[in-house]
């Protein structure tokens, strides 16, 4: 031992040194059970999951029937998105495990249950970048993170692009590792140390919990995640295509998002078709990315993916051999706090709608009835963030127009929101009439979203449904935490 | 607009959206001096650097000149390494523009100016693993992180494996960029957004500044960083290299750190040779790496190299094209507030010394007159961390004793080293009775550290000179922030 003063002017009190070794560390843990335990969570605690593995999840319900085991109660969900499979929490809800719940997105018998008032306290609907935010400001303290991970080591590497369910990039835990005051990875794989490449390094993660299946990798392509092929959603395709090759965008250095729905990749195609005939290469793509996105890349098209979440197995498998597939945090995506997001820099975006107005607004988080059974994901993160956001859509469904004076549920402002793409023609923005003289110029129909309402109005067979007047359930925040509507309890059924 | 409540139950007060399209992000700023003012950085503040370009980086004397030109004072300067070519650091002390100094290593003209009391206030020299402690636990903020970006693209992506001075992995401004209130990557490769694949994202940095050069790519390759050939130094690396083969430890899933030393790499060529004669394969490689870690990867002797930083051309272009070369930040490296690092899953390091006492401490700090001219860097991290921690030193250099009754500077305490290797033979720490046992029934030449010591001062032709009884010039602090010894002013010169 070196012969030390007490104190150093310019440093302070000098505890000197006593190395010892410790043990080999390892951070498996027997059981979820012990590794709750071992993070101390209590009552009331926020617990955060993340959406990889769609609807082929089964860590949340598995963590939280360990939480329910374990005798916690009154526990705040932080979930990037929920789906169908997430079916059971709805008993966790009414046991008072849950009684809070923040997400992007929710589809299936939750979003109903909470519709109908199953919790007392409004859910809050956040974007995928109003998310990153509320966490990397502080304003969302995460205590205890569940990552799903389709193979980890003992010391916490977790990797995406091993595994029985390699589901590719893990953008949202992300943010959520670098923030919880816990973070625990839950995985059927557990690999030799050290696991290389890793997506989640060993110093973001306290525990590693190993189970028997953390999923069925084959939900993770819930949805479409091929181009439509009927007529009815070409036209709208093509048309959505048109606008952004009559839009002046369309060069070397063009940056695309679009969703994973049949017409947004029946878009893309078009408008891949366009840049092969043109020689232009784009920067990059990003988003949700599909194989339909990969073969753009491969084709030389884009010089880069750039993926918060593949949204199909072929995606996940080009993540992990491609390094220009690359991959990123929900806050570099779209966090409206990072100074310039990725989706700040598209030149162009096509999304989908369950509804648009005659301000432009649109909706992705209920249905017409008022019924949660959606959110903005990155919808309205992308929508401001691009250039150009075409929003596609028919003028009917299910017999209900989609054009529509007032959306029911406002999702997306209609501020940045450009053109409507629908099979009769385009609207665009009042805001914008330099683009749509761009779009008549080159010979499209560009309609008044007047029109388009009231030729959706004429097509309709069935009236609009009532707007619930019922007590808030949810309420729809915006990037930056502002309120861009509140959706009330449902009174049928 | 949506017709929104002022006040919802359970969340609290409303503010509607007013969504509005910005314009494209660009972080780009016109010079260092923009980029400073735009950090509003003050008289006091701290700013941080990392070697990763070692003695041929140009970025620190760069921004210190600009620091220095913009008026501020009073600087805390928070490096993770200083090299001979960061001298010019020296006119900055003067000045009062850099009073405060926290490092972790300091070879050159800065050591031998702090050693006779430039600064006012101690240097704290810390360890890697402990540095990244101060920082991600709050103990030491950071105004402004500079990083020295050998490509960036002009939204803050930041490659190491692009452009003119690719260096390889970045795994010191990773744990930087993660806590400082403003980052700002300097670079000389400005490349196209997105820049692919990157090793610091763009949500992560604030600035880009685009500069002539960031500096000399052949000075990273500082030092030797080939095995030794001398017949002094083959002696002593097979010393160590038979007390790994006897210690029982070379196995499949042996770990394995080495200094990029002559006598470290020639040690680990030999651990190489036997590992491939057994058929043994090793878990993994770490620390700075060297293209002769890169060969026993390829060899296929180690499954994984993981790698805070290259030390050499060859292993940052391993790093640029081999998944299983994975880079890991300092944290992850050797922080002793994660959990486990990855030098506490060594099996064993080979390290180097100035001198070793007879308590088995070892001093890389300082020279034998009291001279700064070193630090820990990783090396009381990787010490602590290993089952088998060896230190590799002749008995003498320059006429000094190598094995002393005390050490000068006590860096690295003696209950983390197991083995001295030196070319008369091995000591081992008597804690470690079982271990010697091993080691005599392999056959080889064990002796008692008082034996060393013995034979070192024999050989020896200069006394050790007086240890220095001025004021405190800088404190050596172990990993968790304790202090293993202060270093005094030298009065020679």
């Amino acid at each position: 031992m070196a012969d030390l003063p007490e104190i150093v002017e310019g440093f302070g009190p000098v505890t000197p040194t006593r190395a010892a070794r410790g043990a080999v560390p390892d951070k498996r843990m027997p059981s979820l059970a012990e590794a709750i335990r071992a993070t101390g969570l209590r009552d009331g605690a926020t617990v955060s999951f993340h959406h990889h593995l769609r609807n082929g999840d089964a860590v949340l319900n598995l963590v939280m029937d360990a939480l329910s085991a374990a005798g916690l109660r009154d526990l705040h969900l932080a979930v990037t998105s929920l789906f169908p499979v997430h079916a059971p929490l709805i008993e966790h809800i009414r046991h008072g495990v849950v009684t809070r719940i923040t997400t992007s997105f929710i589809s299936g018998p939750v979003g109903a249950a909470i519709s109908r008032g199953a919790l007392a306290v409004p859910v809050t609907l956040t974007t995928h970048g109003g998310r990153a935010r509320a966490l990397e400001t502080g304003q969302m303290p995460i205590d205890v993170a569940f990552v799903a991970a389709p193979a980890a080591d003992a010391m916490g590497n977790v990797s995406g692009r091993l595994g029985r369910a390699a589901c590719g990039t893990l953008g949202y835990p992300m943010v959520d590792v670098g923030v919880a005051r816990h973070v625990v990875a839950v995985t059927d794989t557990l690999l030799p140390y050290p696991l290389v490449p890793r997506d989640i390094p060993q110093d973001k993660v306290d525990h590693v919990v190993e189970v028997p299946s953390i999923g069925d990798p084959q939900g993770i392509a819930s949805g479409t995640t091929q181009p439509a092929t009927d007529a009815a959603s070409l036209e709208i395709a093509g048309n959505a295509a048109a606008a952004i090759r009559a839009s002046g965008l369309l060069q070397d250095g063009f940056a695309f998002q679009t969703g994973a729905g049949g017409i947004s990749l029946a878009t893309a195609q078009a408008v891949g078709h366009e840049m092969q005939a043109r020689g232009t290469t784009g920067s990059f793509a990003c988003g949700g990315i599909t194989g339909f996105h990969v073969k753009l890349l491969e084709a030389g098209l884009f010089r880069a993916l750039m993926d918060v979440q593949c949204f199909d197995l072929e995606a996940a498998a080009s993540y992990a051999r491609n390094p220009a597939h690359q991959g990123m945090s929900a806050a570099a995506y779209a966090g409206p706090h990072v100074g310039g997001a990725v989706v700040d820099r598209l030149s162009a975006v096509v999304l989908g709608a369950a509804e648009v107005d005659l301000d432009f607004n649109v909706n992705v988080t209920t249905r017409a009835n008022g019924m949660i059974a959606g959110g903005s994901g990155g919808h309205a993160d992308a929508a401001q963030g691009a250039r150009l956001t075409i929003v596609t859509t028919r003028l009917i469904a299910a017999g209900y127009a989609k054009i529509v004076p007032r959306v029911t549920t406002l999702t997306t402002p209609g501020a940045t929101v450009d053109v409507i793409a629908t099979e009769a023609g385009l609207a665009v923005n009042p805001a914008r009439p330099e683009l749509a003289e761009r779009l008549r110029h080159a010979g499209l129909t560009v309609l008044s979203i007047e029109d388009l309402h009231a030729k959706a109005a004429a097509a309709a067979t069935k009236a609009p449904p009532e707007k619930s007047r019922g007590p808030v359930v949810a309420v729809s925040e915006y990037r930056d935490g502002s309120v861009t509507d509140v959706i009330r309890r449902i009174e049928e059924g």
